[in-house]
């Protein structure tokens, strides 16, 4: 068996995130990642791979594809073995509260999967994230979140009206916040990270109620802001540090 | 003016280390990363800019190019106004003190650029890389370091013979290691991160002097390991929020 020419056309569509929410499905590839979503509560649609691909699944779910058919429908440089097409859950019901972590217009993949990576390490189990949030269905973010994403709860929704409606306490990183590692950090609140530019927009920075920072030690005072992900595991580890 | 074949042919090869150690050599692009190298202490070769590009440099340095000809020499998907050839300086003087971060066979650039910009908020500066680790003039580290490359001296050596002779104390992030939370850092020493995959090489294993650890909080125990950026980044923090 090989790729028809519709699945072909099925599996480009979805690069792009409106044929992904039309189709209700995703791509994952490479034996770790593919391990994974298997072992969670996603649902399998369709597995194309390589005979090499060793795995215990339903067989009318496995299209046995060539390394140049696999070559053509992959997004890695180096394709390894298999990639899969998984359905996108319905969303979980979001409770307001614990640790959360909300994202204000983060555009960059590799960030918002490193994100998430973060939220599973440090035990957050709920990600918000703004409508102009790049998707989290995007495969390089399926890809750099190595699983994680199969952990993690992530809501898209309006975060300046949520944050509007929360009883948590709410968190920003800002240069002229107070020093967070002489501040008694709750064990329940949000955390908003901004856009990799531009940080948190001026409607969220109204809202919060606390602003924290992230101490610069270098001499000079011309040393670029933190990376959006470095700083998100510095301050989740703050946050987490005395609770622990 | 524009670009010659001779000069096409050296911006090209630049792209390899051997070629770029032939000739003393890298590129920087772009308004925000060239403007941090001319502020440094690097000397500049060669900058090849377009009309827009507005610098205070000796003209005899500045060769102007079409937005063709700079799309045709740049590595960015969006060339941003001027690339320019710089050249490495020599080796500075290496100090067996301070707080140290040392790498041991770190593949991906943007990881190596990330811990430069780390380094240089946690003001460390001295970084020092195993001879197989990415080549830190490498054009994505330079472009991931955001200019921060300029206030880092960073020394390519024996890694293990370095560690077996330093008076310094030593530290890898190990699962079996103290909680770094729970562990009393000193102000100087020398922290070790391993490659992406593997970790720290066993021959360092055996020489180092501290085993840490950052506690993982999700409740399953399938979470991936962090990212090597931002483990990194917490422990860089934990070293350096005591000294604050």
């Amino acid at each position: 068996m090989s790729i028809s020419k519709n699945q072909l056309k099925l599996i480009t569509s979805l690069s792009q995130k409106k044929y992904r929410q039309k189709h209700k499905l995703f791509i994952g590839e490479g034996v770790k990642v593919i391990g994974e979503l298997l072992d969670s509560s996603f649902t399998l649609e369709t597995l194309f791979c390589t005979d090499e691909y060793d795995v215990d699944v339903d067989e009318a779910n496995i299209i046995r594809v060539s390394e140049t058919e696999l070559q053509k429908i992959s997004n890695l440089k180096t394709p390894n073995q298999v990639l899969g097409l998984f359905q996108i859950p319905d969303a979980k019901h979001f409770q307001d509260s614990g640790l959360i972590v909300a994202l204000d217009a983060i555009n960059d993949p590799g960030n918002l999967g490193t994100i998430i990576r973060l939220c599973d390490w440090f035990g957050v189990t709920q990600l918000i994230c703004s409508k102009n949030t790049v998707d989290c269905y995007n495969a390089k973010v399926v890809q750099a979140s190595m699983g994680s994403l199969t952990r993690i709860s992530i809501h898209y929704l309006d975060v300046a009206e949520y944050l509007s409606s929360t009883k948590l306490p709410t968190f920003i990183a800002d240069m002229d916040g107070e020093n967070v590692y002489k501040t008694k950090l709750p064990k329940n609140g949000i955390l908003i990270m901004g856009n990799e530019a531009n940080g948190v927009s001026d409607e969220i920075k109204k809202i919060v109620t606390h602003k924290i920072s992230i101490p610069r030690f270098g001499e000079t005072q011309e040393t670029e802001s933190l990376n959006v992900a470095t700083a998100t595991a510095i301050l989740l580890s703050e946050f987490k540090r005395n609770v622990y």
